[in-house]
């Protein structure tokens, strides 16, 4: 079965989903943030079939979020590594780590915590900030078109801003 | 074709997935922040086939992200709104869209920005930070066995720390 493409949807986040969005990749790319390389690392780690994640692999490679080098002189030892654009996603999986910790943890608690290296000390929730710093809770926001915003989404903003105003007048 | 569950892997990231990770989901939930809460709303919004957005919105109503309601006498007119589980996953939308906006926009921006409701200035980039408010980077953070970590995730926190330990020091 074919999945319906969002990467012509006008939404960063359908873009995002689009190359990220899969079962395995994400899981992928964590455990490429905690050091392995090796296609066997991989493997190890997660458990994952080889064709599946020789399948996940080479979407990441092709999305530009993992880059492949061959480490023996032969060739045939690769290793992949994430690209700048790759370690851009640490953000994202940070904010779905706090999720699940908050969320879908069992009773014991969080099964791993991410903390600062130099000090041992936990990571502060991420928090959506103003441009002055001041944290913003979601009411306190709003979309509005961005310069890439053709008509349809021109459109969905008015339709937004005017569900908005009638329910807070409601 | 069913897919491997994730909920069973000892990790926040994977238990997200398996509540969220699907992807309409993604999508319905920022419909839902955009004030869609109709059936109606989030089909034409999302052009999403209505068997399937009746599975997805089924499955956000078992997760606990929507909170479903009828609005009307005869029980027909069913209104889905975000529970604070649901509102949580704000800052997961916004690290995913900011991410595209980045890296998966076209030549002309991104088609949508969010920005303060009260200045219509844009919000800040999401970031990681340490408890005192720093900010960090990926190479700061280490990941450790939390509260709920068994012997798995132990030994696997073992690796990774030797694994970072043997690459610093190549």
């Amino acid at each position: 079965m074919r999945r319906t493409s969002f990467a012509d949807m006008s939404c960063s986040i359908a873009r995002t989903l689009e190359i990220v969005g899969e079962w395995w990749t994400f899981l992928i790319v964590r455990e490429a943030f905690f050091g392995s390389r090796k296609f066997g690392e991989f493997e190890r780690a997660l458990g994952i079939a080889p064709n599946v994640l020789t399948q996940r692999l080479a979407k990441l490679v092709e999305g530009g979020i993992l880059v492949v080098e061959s480490t023996s002189q032969n060739g045939k030892a690769l290793s992949y590594r994430l690209s700048p654009k790759g370690r851009d996603l640490f953000p994202v999986l940070v904010a779905m780590l706090q999720w699940g910790d908050k969320h879908a943890s069992g009773p014991e608690g969080p099964p791993v915590r991410i903390v600062e290296r130099r000090t041992g000390q936990a990571i502060a929730p991420m928090v959506m900030r103003a441009a002055s710093g001041e944290a913003l809770d979601v009411s306190e926001v709003m979309p509005v078109p961005g310069p890439g915003a053709g008509e349809a989404v021109r459109r969905r903003m008015a339709e937004v801003a005017e569900l908005t105003q009638s329910r807070r007048k409601a």
